[in-house]
């Protein structure tokens, strides 16, 4: 095993100024960019022992964009298949100031405490530019992050929310092998990336401010009809009264649509990070979605068409790619778009016109 | 022009036994099954002077699976793009039993004779075992079929949804081209087609029973969230109450929903096809929504938006269709499926395995 400790980690460009290391998580993130590749048997090694580094390693390894390490990738990702332990996969989003990271440090800790061993990921497309906006600066995480039964990884930067999605489902199955019995992954909730992380999890927690005015705008259309559950989060101080009448609406909203396949009933809660209240209520809807859907099979079920759903979507995704990355069809999209714009061709003549382009080359 | 009334056309098959002829759109589609192919300028001639009997039969050339029909139809069809009038598409949603049918009798009764021509599609891709379900029989539409500013036209049968709602697309254009200033797009909110239809309507109506209770359990999660505009049909008799409790409750739901790109705020109504109660406040409600959208920019963008959409849509179709249909993959599709369910193999490692099968041949 490789003895990769912070201080030989940071000597070797002791020359340049480096930020202060201000816990494992971001200890792990520096690590990461020297790290020597390990073998494959040594890989799974220290996934199964539940040794953090090399974990983190392992996920570096499958965002790694360079064709070897992908096949190793693989490898590993295949071998750590069998080794699942049975986990709740935990999909969690909310628009920037719902108070995701608060609840998150919170009741992670809560779960944690109760003995689980916790993994937050997270799928975030837009932070190329961000480089990992949603999990980088998590000054409201400390606690978790030095908590030694939770494993906190950012958002791979960068590419498209395919690949993203790729990349967070196979580090979601090495978590697992290590022994993460809780995974939440959390998504910011402005994009189609929460299609992709409902798409992946088995219970869907939407977080909300309460008041149901401008606060709404980020949010998409759809996403409340994906949740299990709604926590009203900062129902503390003088927030509380306007925290409760925001649940009861909801409740009342989703009494409205119809019922969710899993036979679950979502409703609402109100919480409060500061003062801890409602997080035992999340725990209790969780624990009881996945006592009904244990018992009623969904929760397998489920598993097994979301695998389905991803064998296809990354055929599409590869379809998709290797079509618009064609140089003729690079150089003749946008003059087709626009005359498809303009009213000068129906959509479909354009779509047949640049398939023969492409089936030419 | 083709002279082609209904007793021509059954003279030819009078030793088959014949279902009676009850109304012009029962007509049109057993004339089309011998109608002879007009010439591109005599099919663009008849939709342009709105003569119903080409329009159908230029429809019915868009529903042809034969290349020669597919080519003079996409010809016909572009030459008609640029004589299409300012339409309003309207997407009409429900489950069976909401009184789709009774509503489209009414209200498109009351448009027709406010002056307007209304052309009534559908989208169904079930449709392919009942032979056009949805406007297969309608008695209930007895007094639309026979107006003559109204065209009803029932859902292509077969096909995939993708291959249909080009159909719908298309004919929409044709529909226009001929003066019909209103399109409903009418789909039964049970499957997929209906976001096929939202991306090809303006505006989005959902019908719904008074009451939330089973009633609400075909309609799939997601389309509340999409309508412009929820009406409660029945609103009649002893149903008034349980209607008039439904708007409310609707309404309010709506309220908490994320604002929708247009800038329109969603509602609810009441109507009753029997006492017409309700009908004007779902027109006025369209008319609001086209007087602000075509202000804010968004009708038209929207259109725009559309038409790209369709065009990579096709595009994403056609590959795939082109993938699944190969004998490699039709061979081994399922095997990897299998693999994928008993978690012996990624969902990655399948779909990668699959796309090496493809590129070999």
């Amino acid at each position: 095993m490789q003895e990769n400790n912070s201080n030989s980690a940071l000597k070797v460009n002791k020359g340049v100024e480096q930020p202060p290391i201000v816990n494992p998580y971001l200890d792990n993130f520096y690590k990461k960019k020297r790290a020597r590749l390990l073998t494959e048997d040594e890989y799974l090694k220290g996934i199964l022992d539940g040794n953090t580094t090399v974990l983190s390693q392992a996920i570096t390894l499958i965002e790694s964009s360079k064709p070897e390490h992908r096949v190793l990738a693989q490898r590993v990702v295949a071998r750590s298949l069998p080794h699942s332990v049975k986990s709740k996969r935990i999909g969690i989003t909310g628009v920037p100031g719902a108070g995701k990271s608060t609840f998150i440090e919170a009741f992670g800790s809560m779960l944690t405490s109760k003995g689980h061993k916790l993994a937050v990921l997270a799928i975030d497309p837009s932070s190329e530019k961000s480089k990992g906006s949603i999990l980088g600066d998590k000054t409201r995480m400390e606690t978790l992050c030095n908590d030694k039964n939770a494993f906190i990884r950012p958002s791979p930067s960068g590419g498209s929310l395919g690949g993203v999605a790729r990349k967070t489902r196979e580090s979601i199955i090495l978590c697992e092998a290590a022994g993460y019995d809780i995974i939440f992954i959390e998504t910011v909730g402005v994009g189609q990336s929460e299609t992709a992380v409902h798409s992946m999890s088995d219970f869907f927690l939407l977080l909300m401010l309460a008041g149901a005015g401008d606060e709404l705008q980020g949010i998409k259309r759809g996403i409340m009809e994906m949740s299990d559950l709604i926590a009203i989060t900062k129902s503390d101080g003088s927030n509380v009264n306007k925290a409760t009448l925001a649940k009861a609406l909801y409740t009342n909203a989703l009494s409205l649509f119809p019922p969710a396949k899993s036979g679950w009933i979502p409703s609402a809660v109100t919480t409060s990070a500061i003062t801890k209240e409602g997080l035992d209520s999340v725990l209790k809807k969780i624990d009881e979605y996945f006592e009904l859907t244990d018992k009623n099979g969904y929760y397998l079920q489920n598993r097994m068409e979301q695998a389905k759903y991803w064998m296809y979507e990354a055929i599409q995704e590869e379809l998709k790619n290797r079509f618009f990355e064609n140089p003729a069809i690079e150089k003749n999209i946008k003059h087709y778009e626009n005359l498809v714009l303009k009213g000068e061709i129906t959509s479909f003549v354009a779509a047949s016109e640049l398939i023969k382009l492409y089936n030419k080359i």
